[in-house]
């Protein structure tokens, strides 16, 4: 992942602050004790990322070794315990870091599975594992259905994503970074459009009217 | 796992695929959407033997390298959401190949553990992990407590044919082909005989009538 | 983790044995079958230090291939179940062993972390997720919030003993022994008298009188 530009880093850890602040909001409003806010905000920002970093073989997980990514998720979860009625009001915000850190998380997802010398299924596979894996952990650990299994475009957009990324490595057409930000840029704006226009995919067992399930 | 024979090979799929139905079926039950559905689909068919790749160092796991899994999977995802009324009646196909799913990954994930080269224990253990892994990860998702822990002769199924394996590549008496066929034959006809006859394990803790708990 | 002393090895497998009480108990209040507790004790005994081996790339996970710890999670298993009213009452002694294994787990977890090589952060975490997967996991398998999230100084008194072997280690003042010996009797201690004294971590979203949720 060190190859990176500075500005992904930055955008990744960006990210990070975003997920662990989902996680922590979450967790809050289950009121867990302080390590299980704690604990939780850690996985939902890296768990994803640890599971991408076994199945390649990347020992040990970069979540577990750089100590940014600790250090993201309790600060962010330090905000969210103090300021927890600002950060509630603060949705749209939220909402836009966790866009931000789901584009990024399937980019660099994919990408590092290519890197580690992998195939496309797997750099899609796990782009979409990388970007979605913490919140399916943050709601398993709050034994709910995962959110993304059930509401609006966000698993797709990290799946479109990631295949952009293994296409443009397949063909070759422009450099990794223009790739990169083609994949960010679509996921994105995507996820943006989706939220705003409640964009969901069909739910083939809809009897009744899905969301109130 | 390339060195089985090509039977073995159509029956894994035929398992993958049977899997996914009871994966897709479930979650289409629970009103997820198309990605939620395709996602656990692909879970519940891939998730032991991820599992147990992970276990063997088998890095990236089979079931994210090789691209039949996923197709099986989506297909299968496919043919429920757009038959499922007849998928609904056709409960006893799909326990039947459920039934073939769990002894073929029962003897393949043993089979495979010992090829890494790993001890008795291992293969025995991470056999039934192949099996039952897939089901475990969709009763998580789905926030009910495992089937498999509560109804009816399964993982034992799997835990014998296991069993079967590393004693046949132990004491060597018969071809490993032989012994496979073997513990695929006792697995099966276990599971068949016990959906049949309703064959339960004993329930310590039963004061009530169990399985209406 | 073979170079532990046979004290520290024996009191391991004592942790464990509480481990895999704790798993079987909860597991037969379920009314879970005979393979289901069997599984549960097995997992909670063992699970943490599967995903920790799995972290740190030591594969295949001790809990797979050293047939101790499957003997005595079952042997666990089958006293629980055969003296499970007896068990009950023995809420002191099981509390007690707990402990033990919470503190001995996350020592151990954290030697071996440091052994294969890895950086103290990677240490203290793997330290407290040896610690306290298994419980994690047996209550993600049960459906219900881990408890560790939610209840008395648990999960502090693991990261604590954790960061006592990290600090020893680093600046090597005393011999690994003592290190070793100060983190569990730092653990056991924190553990026990939180037990005793009801000291939770503030919940910070605390409405009502918190462990009545």
């Amino acid at each position: 992942m060190e190859e990176l530009h500075s500005l992904f880093y930055f955008l990744e850890l960006a990210g990070t602050f975003a997920f662990a602040i989902s996680g922590a909001t979450a967790a809050r409003k289950r009121n867990l004790d302080l390590f299980g806010i704690c604990a939780i905000a850690f996985v939902v920002a890296c768990g994803g990322g640890i599971i991408r970093d076994l199945c390649i073989g990347a020992i040990p997980p970069a979540g577990l070794t750089n100590w940014q990514y600790l250090v993201v998720a309790l600060v962010a979860a330090g905000l969210t315990i103090h300021f927890f009625p600002v950060v509630q009001r603060l949705k749209r915000p939220v909402l836009f870091f966790d866009a931000v850190g789901l584009s990024l998380f399937a980019v660099t997802g994919a990408e590092k599975a290519l890197h580690f010398g992998h195939n496309g299924e797997v750099a899609v596979l796990l782009g979409i594992t990388t970007a979605v894996g913490g919140g399916v952990i943050r709601d398993i650990l709050l034994t709910r259905v995962p959110v993304i299994l059930e509401k609006e475009i966000y698993a797709l957009a990290a799946l479109i994503a990631a295949l952009i990324v293994v296409l443009g490595n397949y063909f070759d057409w422009l450099s990794d970074d223009w790739v990169a930000l083609i994949a960010l840029t679509v996921c994105f704006t995507l996820r943006i459009l989706a939220l705003r226009f409640h964009w969901n995919l069909p739910t083939p067992g809809d009897t009744k009217t899905g969301p109130d399930k």
